[in-house]
């Protein structure tokens, strides 16, 4: 509020708080700083994260667009007692600079209220608790679209994803289990891919159970576009949700970051169809990294579209599940049974290296033909622009990158 | 020798030990006596091993043979330190004993040099070593059809097992596996039974691999008929091993003990399809209870024949194997690398109690429709006289047994 200040009546409702009839000027404040933050930073920044839950957002805002902000940061956290690197801290006020424009924060919430989207923050009595378990990469803030109180499902969800390559054996072995889990009370979890997750979703609405959908871009484009109409009936009965705002394209890196998600809503995860390389296997990643149960289903080992599921298996002791009653014992319903799910261990409040994750970012923003300067791939990937240097420079001793024409492009594979 | 004497120059070459040309007399009884316990006990029983293995295979039948045959063997295992329950004791007798007869020994000994069969016994160089992590449950020796040098194999044997109701999944997989293990230089132990058994067996012979059978009941006839012309070939190319004599009828016990000796017999077991009571779950109890790897090949789980590898997967630890590679992996060739083979937690001398073990042999002895005497069930059983009484009678109670015309039939499922 104090920074950009709502300059638009139409993104009121957007942030207003749930549990404050009074519009409480300060919790109004906290959410728009909440939802801009979800436009600044890529998902899954653990510096942010750790920032913001130190500082609240809007603290963090304001310390943000402050010339000294590294100090300002720096000394605000060590009041609160959190130690962070302080050149993790600098990489990341170097990331998000770039990316703070106050138009652009304000047509974000302009999109989501024209969407008719709802606005979900930390500490909202619908708060999805089990995306905490994520630590310091929990999402900053969820844009919802749909019914939110399919919000209430997430505590007996079973996350149900696959191969968007699926054969009919997958199809029909995922209508079987989303179904089976439906009839026994469960709510059902995906991505609203193709193949195994858009069955997933089709069962669970045609056994009229609750059903929600991740999704990596901006809300007001539903993607894959093929799923258009399945998305529409999603969020007539159930709910779509991103932890990005309108606008913003879905990439690879926030496919993966969006996985995450996934995992950390349901109660267990389940593969049921994945090629050996299939996305589906960093969901079941994810699910294991926070100790969530994880189950694949077998198929023929004839069949490629069930390599991924028998490694699983194999090298990550997931669970050989062949029923909804073998899902069901996996990840028992808090009503019949306390979940035996361990926490995350949560390595305090300091994110991990993530080397990977900075090339997939950084080559998402890449075109393979338009070249495109540093500043721009910073301000589209999300990092500061030094490390956009210093990672062309190493992307382009493997070939994977070339500099054309006082920009860069994406070489040809 | 001294005990039956050998009576018939047509057996002498059967019982001539491999490594002593002077046919050493000690030798030849010794041989003769393992041959003839192998009439008189059922396989795996733990208490003869024990007495065999403590006193040796003749002077324990000696003993057998005298009237005091509790306290001599009682007295002569105190001497080589042997603690062994008197009454498991007396019970062994009371199994054994009725099943002495020199004429059938001797007939099981003419029928054998009629087959060509081999006698390998413990102490031979060839005897398979890896059956002694059997314990007080080994063979007290093999009976071996075909080409006895197959014996070496099996230090490099993977066993492949599965359902005889195999579908054509099943059986493509099971000849893709034992091809490759075959062109990795493995040799493949299986049963001979139809389905799985059956197409690794011609597997391995069409590789040109090394294959060894091993078969529930007396190699003077081959079980199951249908598979005649594929034993053929594989005593032709390899070998059949029983551990019981010509003229022993392959039981269900018997079954489900030949099941361990496949077990024992490969570095690994790998189960490629099984119904959910398949017999070949047993194989791999054995196997897992010996320590040895156990992969299971994971199928649709729309295939009930896939149902009892998904439940090794689920249940109990089987690795999930897709590729020959990948069950070479498991089982390492000892010149490539040493086996990572626990041994199995042999509990001393003393065998496990077995009731079920009982209950499975008793019925085996009983017909459906002519009413056997308790004397004569106990023959055919291996079982004491007082112990089928007491078990008849428990049985009756279960309504699985029926009393008629003075003697005992299997009552209809």
């Amino acid at each position: 509020m104090s920074i950009l200040g709502i300059a638009d009546a139409t993104v009121a409702s957007l942030v207003r708080p749930l549990t404050d009839p009074q519009h409480d000027r300060d919790a109004v404040a906290e959410r728009f700083a909440r939802a801009t933050w979800t436009a600044i930073v890529e998902p899954g920044d653990g510096v942010a994260g750790a920032v913001v839950a130190a500082l609240g957002a809007e603290a963090a805002l304001a310390a943000l667009l402050d010339d000294r902000a590294g100090r300002l940061l720096l000394h605000a956290l060590d009041e609160h007692g959190v130690e962070l690197d302080p050149g993790e801290l600098d990489d990341g006020i170097a990331r998000w600079t770039p990316r703070i424009s106050k138009s652009d924060a304000l047509l974000a919430l302009r999109q989501g209220a024209r969407f008719a989207l709802s606005l979900v923050v930390p500490g909202d009595p619908d708060w999805p608790a089990a995306l905490d378990d994520l630590g310091v990469h929990a999402p900053l803030a969820l844009w919802l679209r749909g019914d939110r109180s399919a919000l209430g499902s997430l505590g007996r969800a079973v996350a149900i994803v696959g191969a968007r390559a699926a054969t009919g054996y997958g199809e029909h072995v995922t209508i079987e289990l989303a179904s089976g889990l439906a009839d026994r009370g469960y709510a059902i979890v995906s991505g609203a891919a193709y193949g195994i997750d858009g069955a997933a979703h089709r069962a669970a609405l045609a056994s009229r159970a609750d059903t929600v959908a991740f999704l990596a871009g901006g809300l007001d484009r539903f993607y894959p576009s093929g799923h258009e109409a399945l998305l529409g009936r999603i969020v007539e009965h159930g709910a779509a949700i991103s932890e990005v705002p309108c606008g913003v394209a879905p990439t690879k890196w926030r496919f993966l970051q969006r996985n995450r998600c996934i995992a950390a809503a349901g109660l267990a995860t389940v593969v049921v169809e994945a090629g050996a390389r299939s996305g589906s296997l960093n969901t079941a990643g994810h699910a294991a990294a926070l100790g969530r149960p994880l189950g694949a289903v077998p198929g023929p080992v004839t069949s490629s579209a069930s390599a991924g599921c028998h490694r699983l298996l194999r090298e990550y002791d997931a669970v050989c599940v062949t029923t909804a009653d073998e899902i069901a014992e996996l990840a028992p319903l808090p009503e019949a049974a306390h979940p035996t799910v361990e926490r995350a261990d949560q390595e305090g409040i300091r994110p991990a290296a993530d080397p990977t994750g900075t090339r997939i970012r950084l080559l998402d923003a890449l075109a393979p033909r338009s070249p495109r300067t540093p500043e721009k791939i910073a301000a589209l990937s999300g990092l500061a622009v030094d490390r956009v240097r210093a990672e062309l420079g190493l992307l382009a001793l493997d070939g994977a990158v070339r500099e054309r024409g006082g920009g860069w492009v994406r070489a040809a594979p």
